[in-house]
């Protein structure tokens, strides 16, 4: 199944938090359990959450009792700020949202239930582009990989974090498919083990090669020359190109930059906010400090100690060697070839 | 107690496995469980090993039955090759079994049973001087830190790390002690945990301030600007002044470099091995891959995944703003003073 799937007046989401020890389907029939789902990551993954919010915002509409379409907009407005508030950092929740929002007002619509068919419609067509989005960024990353690679990849970018195929892990599996052999280092990407659990997951499935690190070891592993490339994802990019992503990614850009390693961000248009100047204007999310203090569970620290737990962090663009997507290899300089690559020009 | 104790005829090691969940010590009357100790991690810290090691090495002293100085020599240095082996990366442990040997040498012994004791009553110099030198590079490490520092803190190098007081974090207890206000950002140190379990239960014990962070997130604190300086130990630190340190060390310097962070690491002079040129030249140990795989006996990776697990990297010197040991100050050119601090001059 997709990561987010649609069935019969519901939304159907793979449980995330339960990788790899349990494949648990969770089936969410409003508005407001979608956004429970997003804040407490059973989905995750800029991509994955956007289209969950796209599929949020069509319940949002079945549920409603509204009979007019202004009662019907009104209803959705309210949806439309409990998914936003979900989480702050990812732009595609508010980019999808902000899709459905449009969809809704748009003033052909005469009648409430025009409007909810419209809703579950479009929410298709944004889950579906994604596939076929994270298909052609795999194959312009693939031309970046060489036969005999050594991949080093951070939090999970696969199909778990958009509706299937991936972003920065569909290049990996692009390359693999056009018969390249590569190896990936997977980070385990500390608090929430998202590489260890998800990322490993998906690669044993796919049959690629790879080994498993702490964080920790990444510096080690790109200093003794045993990194070709470093893919991550991306959950916001700012106008001149600063990646917000996963904790732990700007530790990894400046010592890939160090070394001289290639460092690329992969992930689609619908992630670059041209709105945001640069990534100091974006909303860091702080999450609860039972992510660091305990693993799966099992507490880590002693009794009562506390913790800062910033879910991502900023890249500034001149670390960065270049940002795949949809369109194609945006290069410095970013701001001008980003925007191009969002308004779909070549670059 | 002390990290290390000797007691009656035996070596008693606080078991550093389960803290902070149990408070355990282990009671070993031989070399063979001493060296398995320190393999298994029940002690770690390069001073705690180098004291462990003297005190393993006063064991097999006690244990022999030789009969004749040249019979105990003989069992001495098949004690010594089994300690020797237990890790490889941390100079320490070579360091005190190498002055345990030259005890044993000393042409002025008649006997074994003089042998025997000399072992012990080095192996106590050793330990209690090492809490001497402890206190120094606090005294030292201090003056480093003004009033309202953020201390951020890799790995354990408290009193569990050495015999007493600590390297690193005896500075943050010293600066603590002399009455400056300090705040500390405890790396969690991945894979096994280091920061979460043993940093943050000294610095509770101590009444000091601090949070838990996933290492990940020590590079967004630096960026941000709330980080005054780092801290860390060392392993084993080479005449040109690289240092190698637990896993992560590397990236933590890189990345307080870029942000203008000061960087020191502080150690003993035992810990500068004067023999090797350059950090190249130090052998990097690699731990087993389930100590990535799990945490706290949990499996947090697919069934089948495999793992790279490197304990220690090299911190080149450039990145270091300097190392404090028990005699001052190093400050580059570090290949120039380091040697002075061994030597014991002035800096």
């Amino acid at each position: 199944m997709r990561t987010v799937e649609w069935q019969k007046g519901s939304v159907r989401l793979i449980d995330q938090r339960w990788l790899p020890w349990e494949f648990q389907v969770l089936e969410l029939r409003d508005p407001t359990a979608v956004a429970e789902a997003i804040r407490d990551m059973v989905v995750r993954g800029a991509p994955a959450i956007g289209a969950t919010a796209a599929y949020g915002m069509a319940l949002a509409g079945l549920r409603s009792d509204a009979d007019s379409v202004e009662e019907m907009c009104a209803d959705l407005e309210a949806a439309a700020d409990r998914l936003h508030q979900a989480r702050p950092t990812a732009v595609n929740l508010a980019w999808a949202v902000k899709r459905q929002l449009a969809v809704a007002t748009d003033p052909q619509w005469t009648s409430a239930d025009q409007i909810r068919a419209a809703l579950i419609r479009h929410a298709h067509q944004i889950a579906d582009s994604d596939v076929e989005i994270n298909r052609q960024m795999g194959a312009h990353g693939a031309t970046l990989v060489q036969d005999g690679d050594t991949i080093l990849h951070h939090c999970n970018t696969g199909a778990l974090a958009a509706v299937d195929y991936g972003t920065a892990l569909g290049v990996v599996r692009a390359a693999h498919e056009s018969g390249k052999r590569v190896h990936v280092l997977v980070d385990e990407t500390r608090p929430r083990l998202q590489g260890a659990r998800l990322t490993a997951w998906e690669l044993k499935n796919l049959g690629i090669s790879f080994d498993v690190i702490a964080d920790n070891a990444a510096g080690h592993f790109m200093r003794t020359g045993q990194v070709d490339l470093v893919l991550v994802g991306a959950d916001r990019i700012a106008a001149n190109g600063d990646v917000a992503n996963k904790i732990g990614t700007y530790k990894l850009a400046v010592v890939a930059r160090e070394n001289g390693v290639p460092f690329y961000s992969v992930a689609p248009t619908s992630t670059i906010d041209l709105e945001l100047p640069s990534g100091d204007d974006i909303p860091i999310e702080e999450r609860p400090p039972e992510e660091v203090l305990t693993v799966a569970g099992q507490s880590v620290a002693p009794e009562g100690a506390s913790a800062r737990n910033p879910a991502f962090d900023v890249t500034p663009h001149r670390y960065l060697t270049a940002i795949v997507t949809e369109n194609g290899i945006a290069y410095p300089p970013l701001a001008r070839n980003l925007r191009r690559s969002v308004e779909g020009e070549a670059i």
